[in-house]
């Protein structure tokens, strides 16, 4: 289940079993002049159909948006054994219901996604990075926009991170400095831009960066030099799970808010929390996606008992996502009400009884099981 | 139902009632820096809701992609009155199935659409338009690859029409002049860039055609030199429709079909055909979306016995869509398996009589009636 069916070279698109890898197709599209509209920090051991099936989100997000407009077609192995051939690989199909949207994200609990088409986009030959130090989350948020307007068709990823994030990082990762020294800074940004003409990239960004200096929205800053200090500044960003890890405990939220109020949930968890608990905030600004990630010496009931059902109430009364990019699982399948309206959850059941009947697809997963089993 | 009800500046996602005039939506952002991720022949008249229910592509499609992608949320009415509020704000949202997908498409036969939440790209300030002759089609495939590399990032439409295609409008349309002559070529294809650059934007489309010049790909070419230069070109691609309906009786078919085999179709029609119609191919090319339209004075059934079912079939067996952008209706209803396998429509079935159980939603449209009666 791990091969790769076809490449078409004029339009990009890719067609290949639900295993392969996702780190393995990036290196095959590569030598093919495309990349794979996602790439995130478990590409090395993740594949293809984990990706679809979980809507997975990633670092490309920014630029290449989501799978339900990248996936082009599917193969689904359904619970009663038909298979659906969905398998499209056209851009373009209006016949009918677009079926193959059911099974992105749905978690495997309405069919087993057995092959994929996906249109990838071109390769461009220049990419550049930019690691930066903004004293403050309002800075931040300005400097998204404005980088939305000067970078504009060239920028690739706004990644932030807090001081928090950064001092987890440097304590438990071997050979992990500070891009920035000696100063210390309350948020850092993480800019990439690809595009097709080296120069005119790097125009870009310097004026960007000069008028962000001097405008104050950002108080530090440096580009990348070569791949190697490139591999660096994503070491910090990629690796704050890793240090979380060695830390001792950690209670993850992967939630999705409106920008402005994304950081207050943060500050807010923070003085709930007190001196119990580092709190830390990172992850995809570009699409409004934070990690608010909680590191404890071991794991603590009360310390839980202060977070939730806290950080989902807030959410919820933000309209915002209680998952962003990780689904629900077994562990939210009860919290899907936080973000999904009653009547929504209630035609979701009834697609899960319509397509699984006999409830054997990935059972207690994404739906209240109570519900289901009704 | 044509309010707007909310824009945010950060994040560019705009919320509105389903009966907004594309066009009135589009003006509204230009003042607010966004643009709307679509654009169509028919702006000055189609609804955001209708867009939605019917999967819109057109012009922009290259650059910002699929509705599927840029839909956020929608607000839908269900056949039993019930109200499904999905009009999520965000751009990333992975708690349970993603709902909202079966109604972009489903052309109002599953439920209608009330409220759109949609991303907006920023504008940009930068953009240009080329129009270019090319000797053959395969010529014009040949300058899409490249233009996707060398353009890359700031490519915002690739379009053609074919010789026939532009006599028509020539013949047709008052005002109208080619804008190569005096020579006839085979192929006229027009290249729009967007960027955030005037300069730099200018240097690559420059660069860009003269290497296409120079190698060949090109016969001739000429860049808009203003605002109403841009609309004249516009106005030949986005004419062909109009002229067509001056002209006669007209049979349209919207096709998706794999790049290199696109053309084909035209010229086994126009062997078909003889000198009993004109035979027009012209489209998205970038999308591999051909539309095929063939004109003769006056509607008779041999020509129509000639075109169908072998249309179909033809564009079946390479695995195209029947219907790219144009929705299936009343007229393809029965003609879905040609693009679509047994199996996947049957669940197509079985969906439409879950959410319209007494088929009371847009009847005897997109699915084969006598499936749904059974």
């Amino acid at each position: 289940m791990n091969n790769i069916i076809s490449l078409d070279k004029v339009s990009g698109i890719l067609v290949c079993e639900a295993g392969c890898i996702l780190e393995n197709l990036d290196s095959f599209l590569l030598n093919e002049g495309f990349i794979m509209p996602l790439d995130l920090g478990a590409k090395g051991s993740c594949q293809i159909g984990g990706n679809v099936s979980t809507n997975a989100g990633g670092l490309r997000y920014v630029r290449y948006g989501s799978l339900h407009g990248s996936i082009l077609g599917l193969e689904v192995v359904q619970a009663n054994g038909t298979v659906l051939d969905m398998l499209g690989t056209i851009r373009k199909d209006s016949t009918g219901y677009d079926l193959k949207q059911l099974f992105i994200g749905s978690e495997g609990s309405l069919g087993i996604i057995t092959k994929v088409s996906i249109l990838t986009p071109p390769r461009l030959s220049s990419t550049n990075l930019a690691f930066l130090a903004c004293k403050d989350f309002f800075s931040c948020q300005k400097l998204l926009s404005e980088s939305k307007r000067k970078l504009g068709e060239v920028l690739s990823a706004f990644e932030f991170l807090d001081n928090q994030s950064m001092d987890m990082v440097l304590t438990y990762l071997d050979g992990v400095r500070n891009p920035l020294p000696p100063s210390v800074h309350n948020f850092y940004v993480l800019i990439e831009t690809t595009g097709s003409n080296e120069t005119h990239d790097k125009e870009k960004l310097e004026a960007f960066l000069l008028h962000s200096m001097e405008s104050g929205l950002i108080s530090d800053g440096v580009v990348a030099q070569d791949i190697n200090q490139a591999s660096s500044f994503w070491r910090i960003r990629e690796g704050i799970t890793e240090a979380l890890m060695k830390a001792g405990a950690v209670y993850k939220y992967d939630l999705s808010l409106p920008v402005e109020k994304m950081y207050n949930l943060v500050e807010k968890m923070r003085i709930r929390l007190g001196q119990r608990a580092k709190v830390l905030g990172y992850g995809h600004l570009g699409d409004a996606n934070l990690h608010l990630n909680i590191s404890t010496p071991e794991y603590d009931d009360t310390v839980l008992a202060q977070i939730e059902p806290f950080v989902y109430e807030w959410t919820s009364s933000h309209r915002g996502s209680i998952s962003a990019e990780h689904g629900l699982g077994l562990m939210k399948a009860n919290k899907i009400h936080y973000s999904k309206s009653p009547e929504t959850v209630e035609l979701m059941i009834s697609i899960k009884k319509l397509l699984d009947p006999n409830r054997i697809l990935n059972p207690y997963k994404v739906l209240p099981h109570s519900l289901v089993q009704e």
